[in-house]
C-alpha cells in the first residue's frame, strides 16, 4: 500500500496579527508545521496550535526560520552554520515544551521560507541544521526539498528523512524548483497539478520544465489553506490520491 | 548532615554584547540559572553556557523573564496569567534542547527580574507559571523568594520548590525583601551577611528589618560574579558555609 | 462655525501581517495617527500610510507606543517617565523621516494604548511624554483623553492640545473613560453615540454614567474602519455633524 | 589648507548592554556616528549620545543599520531596495529627533557594517540609500567608502559624499577594501599605517596591495575608541596630521 503525507504551515499568527486559516485546512492534513516564534507565531499562539493539531489527531513538527519577523523569514540571512544550528534548536526546544504539554511526541522538522530554500542548496546549512536536529532527539525526522541537500544531509548523518513536492511548481533537470522568477515556474491549471502529484506519488517520476522526466522522492506534499480556492483544491488532491487507492498518512506511519 | 545550594544567574550575554563574569563564577557555585533569549542570551550564548556548566559540573536551571530585552526584563509588564504560562514555557524548552544536546537534565526554573518579583507577590502569575513548568516536566525544580507566593504555588501543584534567600538583603517581617528603595533594604557588612547567610541555614532564622526574628527556609543562596569584589565574597561564603560543616550541593541532592 | 476633527488609527500592518482597512477609512477622517513601528508598523508601512495620508489630503500625526508588538502596545510596561519621553521622540522622528519625504508637516501626536490610557492618569508621564514633544516640534498638538493628565501636562508646558471623544463609550463623573471591565462601559445604541457627540460637540457637555452631566472638550472623535459596521456609523457621524453645521476639519485648521 | 575629518562609531550601547568607550574617544574626533536602534543603540542612548556629542562639539551623523540586533548588524540581509530605503529613513528620522532636542543640525549619514559594505558594491543599494537620505534632507552627506557605488550613487543624485579611508586596511587595485578573509588584510605597523594616512590625506594615493599606487579620496578617517592601544593610536594620528600642518574638522566645514 502506497501511502503519502500531506503538510501545512500553522501557526503562523503574531500577537493581535491574524494569519492563516488553520482549523481549516487542519482537516485535510496528515502533519502540520508549526511556525516557532523567530519568523512567525509566538508562545500562546504555539500552545494553541499545539493544542489543536493534538485534538485533529495530526503530526506535528517544528518549522523554524530565520530571526526576522518583519521579512516572515523570507530574506535571506548570512547565518553562520553554528548560528543556524542552535536558532533551529532554540525553536524546536521551544515548540516541544507545548508538545509535552499536550502529551505528544513531535514528529519532524521543516525549516521555513529562506532558511529551507538556503539549507536544499548549502551543504554546510544543511548539516548543521540536521546536526541540531539530531543533538536534540535523533527520533525526529527532517523534512526538505525532494532531492536537495537537505534530506542528503540528514541522512549522512542518520536522521530519517521526509522529501517534501509541490503540486504546483516546474521542477529543473537538477531536481530543484525552477525559480519563482522564471516563466513557467508556476503550474496553473489544476488538473496537471494533481496529475503530477499522483505520478510523483505513485512511480517516483517528475516531467522537469526541459521536458526531461526526472526521479523524485515524494513522501509529503505541501498543501495550502488560504482563500477557499486553496481549500478546495487540497480536498482535490486528496480525493485524487485516495481514488488511485494511496492513504494519506502521517511520516511516522511510513518512514 | 546540612546541605544548601550557591546559584548564580548566567548566559546573560547577547550577540556581539557581553555581559558577566561566568567563567570566574560557575566553580563557585553548585547550580546556574541561564537566560533563555527574552530578557538576556541568545541561542548561541545559551548553547555555550549549557555547555560550560556540563563541563563545571554544577547543575543547570532555565531562567526565563519578561519579553524585554532592552529593560533587561526589570520592567514590569502587565502579562495575562495565560501569557506568562507560555512565555515561560517557550524559554524553559528552548533551553531544554540545549540540555538535551549537552546530555544533561535540567533541574530548576528560576524566574527573572520583574518576573520573579512580581510572581512572588502575585498568586495567579506564580500558578501560572508553576503550571507552565509543570506541564513540561514535573520533575522540575521551581526556584522562587523564600516564603513567597511562588513557592507556595508550585508546592500547591506538587512540584518541588527551592526557596532562595540573599546574603545581603534586608527582610521585612512578614519574610518579603524589604524594597530597594527604602534605608537599610541592603546589608554593606559583609561579616554580617555571611553570618546571616549561616543562621538561615542552619537554624532557618533571620532577624528582620523590624528586630524580629522570623522563619525563612534558605535552600538555595544567591551570589554573584560581577567584579573582584562579588567574587571574593563568595569565596568567603563558601569557606564559611564549608568550616561550619554545610555541605554545598546542587538541588536535586537534598530536595 | 463650530469645527471638530474626526481622528483614525492607521499604519497598523506589519510586515506580512496585515491590518485595518486604511484605504477606505482613510476618506471619512481628517486627522490620522500613525503607528510607529513599536506597537505596529514598520518603515515600508509608514511610508505607504504617509503617503497614502497625503494623497487623501488629511492631517498626519504620530502614533507612538510602548515597544511591544506582541503585545500590540496594549499591556502596561514599567517605563521610566525618562524612558518613555526617549520612545516617544524616536518613534515621532522617524514617522517624521517619511512626512518630509512627501513635502508635508507633521500635526500631531496622539500616544496609542496602555500608552495612551497611563499617560492620562499619571502627571508624571504625561509631562514625560509632552515634553518629549516640545522638544522635537513645538508646534505640534498632543492629542489625548479629554480632561486627561495627558491634556494638562502639554498644555502646562505650551503645547497645543486637542481633547479627543470616544461616541460610544461611558464616562465617570470626573471624565475618565468607564473602564471597559465595568457594567455599562459601552454605550451600543448608534442613535444615542451619535446624540452624544453632538451634544459634546456643541454644548460641551456628556451625561456621565452616574447621570450627572459633566463638562467635555471635544476636539476631535475617534472613528474606527474595521468592519463594514463600522465604516457605516462613521458615515452616520459624518451625516449628523454637517447637518448640524459643524464642519469636520483637521486639528490645525481650529486649534 | 588641507583639512580632513576624523570619525568614530558611538552610541552603540543597548538597554543593561554596555559598548565602547564614548567619553575617551569622541574628544579625539570631529564627527561621529551614533547608532540608531536597529543593530544596536536605543532611544535613551541616542538621547545621551547626541547630548554627549553635542557637549564636546563634535559634528553628529547617523548611523544606520540592518535590523539584527543579535548580529550587530554584521550579518548580510537580504533586503530590497524599497526596504532598505525605508529603514534607512526609519533610523535617520529617529536620531533627527534627539539632534532637535539638543539644538543642533544632523551633519551626515554613514551606514553601518554589513549595508555599508554591500552598498560600497551594489548600485540599486548604495541609491536606494541615497535616495532615502536625499527624501529626508538634501543637506546631509552621505559618508561611504571611498570609490565605492555608495559614494558614486550619493553623487549622482546631488548628495554632497564624505568619502572614508581606513589606517589599517590594505586595499585592492580597483580601490575596494582587501577582505578581511584575505592574506594582508590588516596593516598591523603603526608607522605605516600613519604613513599611509599622511599620503591619503595629501596626495590622495595609497599604494595597493598589488604593489600599484591608485587614487582615493580621503574626507575622514574611521578611528575606534576600543581600548588603551586604540586610544593611543588615534593621538598619534591626530599629532602626523597637525605636525604636517593639516586641519581635523568635521565634514561640514570644508566639504
Amino acid at each position: 500500500m502506497i501511502k503519502v503525507d500531506l503538510n501545512s504551515d500553522l501557526g503562523e499568527s503574531f500577537g493581535s496579527y491574524k494569519m492563516g486559516n488553520d482549523s481549516s485546512i487542519i482537516r485535510l492534513t496528515s502533519s502540520v508545521n508549526v511556525a516557532c516564534g523567530m519568523h512567525a507565531g509566538d508562545p500562546i499562539v504555539m500552545a494553541e496550535t499545539v493544542a489543536i493539531a493534538n485534538r485533529a489527531g495530526v503530526a506535528v513538527g517544528a518549522h523554524p526560520g530565520y530571526p526576522d519577523l518583519q521579512g516572515f523569514g523570507r530574506r535571506n540571512m548570512a547565518l553562520s552554520p553554528e548560528e543556524a544550528k542552535a536558532y533551529v534548536m532554540y525553536q524546536v526546544g521551544a515548540l516541544d515544551a507545548f508538545c509535552k504539554a499536550e502529551g505528544i511526541k513531535m514528529q519532524h522538522v521543516k525549516p521555513h521560507g529562506a532558511l529551507y530554500n538556503m539549507a536544499a542548496k548549502t551543504p554546510s546549512l544543511a548539516l548543521a541544521i540536521a546536526e541540531g536536529v539530531k543533538a536534540i532527539n535523533p527520533d525526529l525526522i527532517l523534512m526538505g526539498l525532494a532531492g536537495s541537500e537537505s534530506i542528503k544531509a540528514a541522512a549522512s548523518i542518520g536522521l530519517r528523512t521526509a522529501s517534501e513536492v509541490f503540486a504546483d511548481r516546474a521542477y529543473e533537470e537538477d531536481g530543484s524548483l525552477r525559480a519563482r522568477s522564471k516563466k513557467g515556474a508556476m503550474i496553473h491549471d489544476e488538473e496537471e497539478c494533481i496529475a503530477r502529484v499522483l505520478r510523483m506519488v505513485k512511480e517516483g517520476k517528475v516531467t522537469a520544465y526541459s521536458g526531461e522526466d526526472i526521479d523524485i522522492q515524494a513522501d509529503s506534499i505541501c498543501v495550502h489553506g488560504d482563500g477557499e480556492k486553496a481549500l478546495i483544491f487540497v480536498h482535490k488532491i486528496r480525493k485524487a490520491l485516495t481514488e488511485e487507492g494511496i492513504t494519506i498518512a502521517p511520516l511516522y506511519s511510513f518512514l
